[in-house]
């Protein structure tokens, strides 16, 4: 819907008022519509493009170095008098003539036409050039509509002008783009004009008109709504089949938004019609993708080829700077693509440092932990889910589960002479990639941190190494979440965990001993978080909560210490 | 509502595949997002943008030179992992280390945070600078959340780093731009993830959401919807009530659609904005309009300023060449605006021919006649309404009074020594431009074609020369209109009436009872008009029209000749 306006009736007039105030430094307001400034160099055909508005930024977008001299504003999907067109043409005339461009509307054609005449009456070269892409809009192709088309044909003649050809010049470029030019549309939503609540025409839902015109014009036919895969191939085909005979095999392409349709929806369908008009033997020259030619807030897009040869590919080509649309080609001229040895270097693994013995024995410890810990998870999968869904989302057990795979997964990958420090960094690595949200990617930073912590360098790992890697751990999470003991997070289990595992390994206890112990605590605290209080960074509110609920971040957390403590234990007897 | 994709869940991996093809000429894709080529110049600090995705141009659009060397591009509104983060860094990395840059949401802090510490890990210098522009966000100004105010800040480090800048002062120019950005939106409609059918979060129908986040986060209150200019005063007062301390008197600044509100509706709102700004005595730098930092097909838009001062000014208006976002200076410096001469020309009003006492008096029948074919046309303006409304939407005979009320009074304007081809020829232009309608741009054309054929430089106008004139009038009809006799419009008046007035004049009749002879024949052939036929371009089923109603074209044709009879009658009896 369109919102923001003051008087509907002068939209049209408002909103030139609003884009000559933006653009000053480079066009100007005359009557009926707006000329570009021009520099002090040779004069040339003015090529003044036109029509209703509604259409940004067709037409006063495209006004300026490279494309059009001027263009004629009309009122919303309406015409521009013939008055306006003379106005706008006589302004932008620089004594080499005019000619007006414009899509086959009858209105159009009849006010331009006029404003042509007038302008021979004056004593000044006038010529037509109108655009006819729609390929559903008939089969005669003179009778056809102008849509995106536009674009093609006025990118030709402002090249061709701000090249010094003359007024016959451009005007039989024009027509031989013209002649080049194929477009197909779809429409998924009709538009709304300022001011009114009902869109002006509509499509049937979960439908899009084929074919349908931008101010609502009869289309083909309505088709149910198609995976982008299908539309692509819909949109290629068609237009392909209306080819003009004899059709070189290079074309500029344009996939053109029309309001509503998004930047990153047309690149999902580019990325099936890039590849479609290339399997027909397509090499596709400059293409843009993007809102060219649009239609108020209406939804859809549509497909433009024009086919180029010698003649038209270095117009299509040509550096053009205007407010919508500004192609330079030096920029890009100065950039290259990175050599084999750049994206080698880029791309390079870092690889596991040289384990020691003691190094290698602790991955043994990790990889036997994982698995313990995968297990458990595994089990309390749908009791996590339960607690977390009294007061969160109920996706904990899962996204606990996904860490914790990929991170048995990758440690499985790795060869058997890493180290623990190297296997935990990337068991945590992996945990953060694939097991998504907050508590994932703390998770996964705090493994990792623990990992480095470790290193894989020293001769031994006593259990003060162990408690120090440990407090890393909860350390990172602590920074990185930025919660507080209290806060009902895992960090109220995990807190309690880390304090008592250092005092008791500070007493000089084994580490097996030490982490069952802490982890009985740990566990009895996660149970504690089911005070009812306020959770950090919970917008769903308190009434909905239980009371006698834990945490689900501290009762996993007290799960995982607990099945960690069971491995200790089993290694120490086995020792 | 978000309608291309093929798996929803796939979307934004799908949409960026399609923007590698299309811009393979400037970027790569890496794990996690993409890189800009570069090119053979000095090593940069290599500036890494990033955040979900949706938000297109944001990110991966402002990769290029003069801005960032990266994106990192994660799933739809969900921050990138720092996995993909620290992919992209190091891919990015010239040697001259790294600056993540982003808006300051919890999950993009905590991954790029990550991606920080494992580039330094790696060896490789790393800063984070976070936007924080969102002033209805928080009170504190490092809570505030990021929106349009990213660019401002990556543009600054964009361009600082082009400049050769060194980390620590690419990071402390972020930094500053980060100070002196501020950003307040409003959102008018919610926006649809791929694959849903419900919008993420909406706006209660006719208001707006003030302060509204990007992604649905809860803004400051919801205020019925206002007329541009109160929203262009909301918007801008409330920047400017939290511009940093001794704020410059100069700003970038950026109008941002959020996605489907459109560029003329935010030139609409430009319009109130931009003077207002300067009502408080700011000076507007290089303004930007249009679609910066979007969220899907969202309603809305938001206002940034980033004060300037000498330091920023510079990296804000230099060029930068991406996707999205293409700045040179070079096409604009060539420009000028028009001399007084060349405006003093171009406006030029084309003055009236001198006029012969003959064409002079001509010039009295001309307004004679106008003004009885206004009374005549006021009389009948409902009952010709009443006619045209069987087959057509029923405002013929408000449009035939518009325009001949226009052409009266620009007549009226002229001085008393214009002759009567010249007041013909202005009755029809400003008949044309005021009428409005196909009708409208015929009969103003025809007229205009009836003076010029009439001219000012004779010494008399014979029957004869009169009758040319009225065959003139027809012919352009005919050929503007493409219509022919018996199609049921005008001409099946108009035709008859000049074969009529020809023939009489032919056989030597003086004009009065010519002309009145040919009207009785157009009034009788008007009627005629009532067989049930369908009539040309007319979408409305036969089965709705009467039969015996006329073209209501047809019947006011007949009208004017016949009060243009009475006037010449009148002035043959006077004579």
């Amino acid at each position: 819907m369109t919102r923001i306006f003051d008087d509907p009736a002068e939209f049209a007039d408002d909103q030139l008022a609003g884009f000559l105030d933006l653009y000053a430094d480079r066009v100007r307001g005359v009557h009926g519509g707006v000329v570009a400034h021009r520099g002090d160099g040779d004069p040339q055909v003015a090529v003044v493009i036109g029509g209703g508005s509604g259409h940004y930024p067709a037409f006063c977008g495209t006004v300026g170095p490279g494309m059009a001299h001027g263009a004629v504003v009309g009122n919303i999907f309406t015409s521009p008098s013939a008055a306006q067109a003379h106005s706008v043409g006589k302004a932008a005339d620089q004594g080499r003539g005019v000619i007006f461009s414009f899509g086959n509307y009858a209105g159009d054609t009849i006010n331009f036409g006029i404003a042509a005449e007038r302008l021979r009456a004056d004593g000044t070269d006038a010529r037509v050039v109108i655009v006819t892409d729609d390929v559903a809009s008939a089969e005669q192709e003179s009778q056809r509509r102008g849509i995106a088309g536009d674009f093609t044909v006025f990118k030709v003649m402002g090249a061709a002008a701000a090249r010094g050809a003359d007024i016959d010049e451009v005007e039989r470029l024009g027509r031989a783009a013209n002649a080049a030019t194929r477009s197909l549309g779809v429409a998924f939503t009709g538009c709304t004009m300022p001011g009114e609540s009902e869109p002006l025409f509509s499509v049937p839902d979960g439908h899009l008109g084929l074919g349908l015109g931008i101010h609502g014009e009869p289309g083909i036919r309505d088709v149910p709504m198609l995976p982008a895969r299908e539309l692509a191939e819909l949109l290629v085909d068609d237009v392909l089949k209306h080819a003009p005979t004899a059709a070189p095999g290079r074309a500029g392409v344009i996939l053109n938004g029309l309001g509503t349709t998004k930047y990153e929806e047309l690149f999902l369908l580019w990325r099936h019609v890039a590849p479609r008009l290339r399997d027909a033997g397509i090499t596709i020259v400059d293409p843009e993708v993007g809102e060219l030619v649009t239609s108020l807030d209406m939804g859809g897009c549509s497909l433009t080829l024009m086919w180029l040869d010698d003649e038209l590919e270095p117009l299509w080509r040509a550096d053009a700077y205007t407010p919508a649309y500004r192609k330079t080609a030096a920029p890009l001229a100065a950039l290259r693509e990175p050599t084999a040895d750049e994206l080698a270097e880029a791309d390079a693994v870092v690889t596991a440092p040289e384990a020691t013995d003691a190094a290698r024995g602790l991955a043994g410890t990790v990889r036997a932990a994982l698995a313990a810990v995968e297990t458990t998870l595994r089990e309390h999968e749908h009791e996590l889910g339960r607690i977390d869904a009294v007061a969160g989302d109920g996706d904990h057990g899962r996204g606990m589960l996904k860490g914790i795979t990929a991170a048995t997964a990758r440690v499985g990958e790795l060869g058997d002479d890493v180290g623990g420090g190297w296997a935990l960094a990337q068991a945590g690595q992996a945990w953060a990639e694939r097991a998504g949200g907050t508590s994932g990617v703390l998770w996964g930073a705090a493994l990792e941190a623990f990992g480095r912590r470790l290193g894989d360098s020293a001769d031994g790992y006593p259990a003060a190494e162990v408690a120090a890697g440990v407090r890393e751990f909860a350390t990172t999470i602590q920074q990185l979440g930025g919660a507080q003991e209290g806060d009902k997070t895992l960090l109220d289990a995990l807190l309690p965990f880390v304090a008592e595992l250092e005092s008791r390994v500070g007493d000089g206890a084994a580490l097996a001993g030490a982490w069952t112990a802490a982890a009985g605590v740990a566990t009895a605290r996660a149970q504690d978080t089911a005070e009812l209080r306020p959770k950090v960074g919970r917008a769903r509110p308190l009434a909905e909560r239980s009371v006698g609920t834990p945490d689900a971040g501290a009762v996993s957390m007290g799960l995982v210490v607990t099945a960690v403590a069971e491995v200790l234990t089993s290694q120490e007897e086995q020792e």
